[in-house]
């Protein structure tokens, strides 16, 4: 059986905060009709991928917010794109912010959701590592509010069996934390499907620029796939919102570490590449079967203690 | 305080089955004494840097291997190395394998120790992640047999307080393991020393050669040392050893990543970096600040299981 897929990076350009939901729909539809022109059969999008990168900005009242928050998936906004995934036969990821009624509460985070070749939810992800603050600080020259916006991810890093494959699912910041590639990796994950929304400046360090964020962000996804044997698509929404730059440099990586298809622009672009998940098997059976070769009995500080404990 | 030290990474070139420890300690005082006039104040050596890489041969008997072990450290032979570290004030690392007797029997290990500029040796580790294979293997272009000549490490990744630092130390293999780096993250690491000797050829996949070995040791080294906010120097023993080469590509990394220094030989080479460990401070205290950001209650499969465990 041929588990070779091809596979589409949706980077996205900018979303201005007065762009609608609905554009930036029709502007996912359009990359994934190219897509399918092009004989993609999975395709991935960015993190938060409807609406601006809200957490830029602070309000005190997050119910104003509201409107950037979905409250199922699909919904009315988004079924485009659900429909022609079913039409195309195209699975994908997507990255949204979520509002659940839970136990009685109102709870925000920031999801994504796969979805196999027949247009059907699959599985969701709550990003688990959010970066920022969690109040308005002053000292930056833009705000990083994740932790005020959403909570962590409840769910861990769960895989799924779809689409003769295991597929993962991360967003943005968790590619820097190696123990979110090891404990998919753990549960046999050959695909690894990531969206992010990442400044071209540090709010803390003005001197570090974006090729150097471009760096970092290459640096972990490429260790990601090679420490963990699997596949990896890290997609950019990427250029300048209302005057606040992203990153592009969108990826698909090899299990091997090597890049196979990069984003060039900071615009509306697909990147491609054919995925043979059979590609994994070598490496996990050798250097990184973990069965003959980790010793857990050393890592117990990876679970027991979340800070640094310094030596006497 | 300043808390800048100079750091030699001091490469070796091969080392033939037929020359002696007495030989090889002459090379290193050599690579010493050039580091002592360069200004370095620690120099780090290989792995097994007193003899060939004898893991690559089986022996039915491994006692006829016992004059590769090391029964104490400083010993006679290597006696010179810690009085030039003494008589320059230069701490040193130092990759050697080790016969302990302990609770009654013969122990084998691949060790290093930690010396500081006072010749005095503050720690010694044991390679955790042995690499290859405990039997002959004959499907194999040549042997790798480290699980069949030293038994795991058994004192885990400590960290030790010294020469204004803070230091831990690992083995080749060890550098592909995220694990490695991030226990002793969690000690507050800011310098890594870590020794190998890695084959340019993939035993069981002729066709991956030397530069895409030195990407996957670039690749994890450098991410290992930008999330965990941590300098490492990696030093080889690189070059021809009786047929069979070794790569070289030692580096030295900054906690940005960045390779601040490279070899460019593979033979006995001095590289340097000045490297100021408060560099690793603005990233401990920010992207990488884990009191704030980590979330161990998701990563329970890193120490509760030791292979991979498939999804229904």
């Amino acid at each position: 059986m041929s588990r070779v897929i091809k596979v589409g990076g949706a980077q996205l350009g900018p979303i201005q905060r007065a762009e609608s939901k609905e554009s930036a729909v029709a502007r996912m539809v359009a990359l994934m009709e190219q897509a399918h022109r092009e004989g993609c059969t999975f395709v991935v999008f960015p993190e938060l991928a409807l609406t601006t990168f809200f957490p830029r900005y602070y309000v005190e009242d997050p119910t104003e917010f509201a409107k950037f928050y979905e409250r199922e998936m699909p919904n009315p906004v988004t079924r485009p794109l659900f429909e022609k995934s079913a039409e195309y036969g195209i699975g994908f990821y997507l990255g949204f912010a979520e509002l659940a009624e839970e136990d009685g509460k109102t709870r925000h985070f920031n999801s994504s959701v796969l979805v196999d070749q027949s247009g059907r939810v699959v599985g969701k992800y709550r990003k688990v590592h959010l970066p920022g603050h969690g109040e308005f600080d002053p000292e930056r020259s833009f705000q990083h509010l994740e932790k005020y916006y959403f909570e962590p991810g409840d769910y861990g890093f769960p895989v799924w069996r779809s689409m003769d494959g295991i597929f993962g699912m991360c967003l943005c910041n968790d590619r820097r934390w190696p123990e979110t590639y090891r404990v998919m990796a753990l549960q046999g994950v050959e695909f690894i499907a990531l969206g992010y929304n990442t400044p071209s400046v540090n709010s803390q360090r003005p001197e570090e620029r974006g090729d150097e964020r471009i760096f970092h962000s290459d640096l972990t996804v490429q260790a990601g796939a090679y420490q963990n044997a699997t596949f990896v698509a890290a997609i950019a929404k990427a250029g300048n919102e209302d005057g606040n730059p992203l990153i592009g440099g969108s990826i698909i990586v090899h299990p091997s570490g090597r890049v196979l298809a990069r984003a060039e622009t900071e615009e509306d672009e697909l990147i491609t590449a054919v995925c043979d998940l059979d590609d994994t098997i070598f490496y996990k059976q050798t250097i990184f079967d973990f069965a003959r070769h980790r010793r857990p009995e050393h890592y117990t500080r990876i679970v027991e203690q979340t800070g640094v404990i310094l030596p006497d």
